[in-house]
């Protein structure tokens, strides 16, 4: 029985989530992201340091467990990869070079209540850098760099990722004259999902606002740009701040960098606040056109004192894409299709079962070229065995005899081959994913 | 701090994993396998239902779990991927196309007291196939090539795949007058652990033997052979039964084949039984020469009654490669190496921070074209960005100016050279990974 938010997909998505993650992969190493695994449980005080989410751990207990031993009661399944990654940086410093880029592409659970694009067990695909004490900010701007190559090469929407940066907030928040900057936050992060006038009502009675201030907060919060032009509008405001002029400053970097190298990729959105407590700075999210209700499908930010061994810290900036959660949105409505539900590109089909060990030579001299290829399950009817090929997607059949000769099923063309030298056009050899 | 039992790679060796993921991948594929990926729990009552191994699951349980609802108790790891496997198909069965090949690469996790060769989770590589009522023999034979394809392709010691037969043990276990089958099968397992003397006491002990019998079982075990010549010898033995019949005629055949395609790889090995009761027929182990005293690393065998949806059944045959045990075992003798430690190909040298928009369209251009590229992350002195380069093995830095210029720094090499052209050596493009 299927077991609410633990997703499975069939074969055939499940090729489509390969070729995406392939894609993903692809683009990490293209800049240079080292890739990866951190085991999949934490000791529960690493997973509980970082706040806010003690009640979505799933612990790990051995059915056998003796009454006494209490060690494995207190491990954990990872609920992201930043945690367990800014603990892999501590334990292993001595043995790493930095900046330390690194991606990495594993499950996590968390033990939520399921609800639509929310999963109890689900893929993300993460980048980061760390480095000793001071991260130079450029990094900041590569990010969604990274993701917009990595999502443009796919047939999916269009991605926006939005951009915004803590101290801008925080630093208008106090230049305003609010203390608790973190209580704002948190309650302009509710914009969204209640509107503006219970936003303001909620900034007045919880983080001590005039009318007025919570205005200010909500026509921060309602500045948007492609451009650096959102620091006149926010320049309008009349607040002024130290950290807000440096977050004015480091966003427009990101935006200008983006406008530079992919135009339309990256918006500035001053509503943008993320909910985890451990950033510091730049903050991203992303939408995917069309699908916008949804939520963010690749999120992450500047977190400056996650990671540190006491001695030294580890400021870093990532971001991290949901593939369960984006995948489950495409296939959900049904946007993504793949052209066969196996790999094979050729069946060799088999006249006799005493002409078997000649077929598995054929099909080894197609594999050896690298063409994915069956031999037929059983010496059955011809007609039988093309079906075999036709029901799975298979686009050749391959017919051994004096003169081996090679079908296209599609067209119904059949030529002469040889298996030591014929080859399928490139996109016949593996699967091709196509938008639905 | 580490986790026992949970082992962790450094970039540099999830490189070479990766390298051994893919090309075991890319062999699954060229053989048609379709991808699958199950969800990591089942409940607790699938993960006893095949026996023996309810020591060793994790239960999972939520933090903040409600004492009163006790659904999510009953959610286990799962502790291999072929009990999952089956479950998927029982479910899924209206779904896919018989006969199914798939292939499946994930973690498992057993909650055994960890030693060497031995984790508490781990990567494994399975293919299987299943077919409604009945499975053709030839997949049996298919197995060990596959692996033999996979693993020959890798700079690993070389495998050798042993093969025997359940049906041979019981029909001759049976023609010899045993009844207990499963327990002289069991107590003959032992044999490499404690020896034949032993192996004789207890099968006169607990399995009802005459020392005759025993010896007997003895001499079946001693048998192996890399061609057909084991069936002359099991016959000399005296035993007859339609049973031992069936299994050595089986048994040919997989030895027989494998001696066509892949000589040297298979030796049939009559003390093979393995552990877990599921198998009916054929069953695989491999030793990895060199490390034959660590066991198997690639193990498994046909069953006809795992996956059934109570109305139906499916019969099916699968090899598994244990990929963490295999890369501890040579990780832990250095037996592997790889010649750096990033992706990254080329480093572009930064003159100026003025100048790094033009550094990062001269890593574009290059990875357009697929080369992965990193840009300095400081404009420090060339020397200190040369050393970034060489300090993670990177062989290339590239220098802008008036006329580009690119140096291979083991070389010390360094020529002219354009973004949108410049290519270099295809074994420089991904990290090269050898024998230690």
């Amino acid at each position: 029985m299927p077991i609410s938010g633990f997703p499975e997909w069939l074969p055939a998505q499940r090729m489509i989530e390969q070729r995406v993650l392939d894609r993903i992969r692809t683009t990490f190493e293209l800049y240079g992201f080292a890739p990866l695994e951190t085991r999949s449980v934490e000791p529960l005080d690493t997973l509980l340091s970082k706040g806010e989410t003690s009640k979505e751990v799933y612990l790990l207990r051995r059915l056998q467990a003796d009454e006494n031993a209490k060690d494995d009661d207190q491990l954990g399944l990872h609920f992201d990869l930043t945690v367990p990654f800014a603990r892999f940086v501590g334990e292993n410093a001595g043995k790493l070079q930095f900046p330390f880029k690194r991606y990495q592409i594993q499950k996590v659970w968390r033990g939520e209540r399921p609800q639509e694009g929310r999963y109890r067990e689900f893929l993300q695909a993460d980048i980061d850098v760390v480095n000793r004490e001071t991260l130079p900010f450029h990094y900041d701007t590569e990010m969604p760099l990274v993701i917009g190559d990595a999502l443009s090469g796919l047939p999916i929407p269009a991605v926006r990722i939005q951009v915004n940066n803590r101290k801008v907030c925080e630093g208008f928040y106090r230049g305003l004259g609010l203390e608790d900057t973190a209580q704002v936050l948190r309650t302009v992060d509710k914009l969204d999902k209640i509107g503006p006038a219970k936003v303001a009502a909620l900034l007045i009675e919880t983080a001590g606002a005039t009318q007025a201030q919570a205005d200010a907060c909500l026509e921060l919060a309602a500045i948007s740009s492609e451009d650096g032009s959102f620091v006149d509008a926010v320049r309008k405001l009349g607040v002024s701040d130290p950290l807000l002029d440096e977050g004015l400053d480091e966003l427009v970097r990101v935006v200008e960098t983006a406008r530079e190298h992919a135009p339309g990729l990256v918006v500035a959105e001053l509503k943008i606040a993320r909910g985890l407590d451990y950033y510091t700075g730049t903050v991203y999210e992303t939408q995917l056109e069309g699908y916008e209700r949804f939520g963010s499908i690749c999120s992450g930010g500047r977190y400056d004192n996650l990671a540190s061994t006491g001695k030294e810290k580890f400021p870093g900036v990532g971001i991290s894409i949901g593939v369960t959660r984006l995948l489950g949105l495409l296939f959900g409505h049904d946007a993504l299709k793949v052209s066969r539900s196996v790999p094979t590109a050729v069946l060799v089909a088999v006249p006799s079962e005493q002409e078997r060990t000649a077929c598995d030579r054929i099909a080894g001299a197609l594999r050896k070229r690298g063409i994915p290829t069956e031999v037929a399950p059983t010496a059955a009817k011809f007609g039988k065995q093309i079906q075999y090929a036709d029901r799975r997607g298979i686009p050749y059949v391959w017919f051994p005899g004096e003169n081996d000769t090679v079908k296209d099923i599609r067209s119904g063309e059949q030529v002469d081959a040889d298996a030591t030298t014929w080859q399928p056009p490139v996109a016949d050899l593996s699967p091709e994913v196509t938008a639905g």
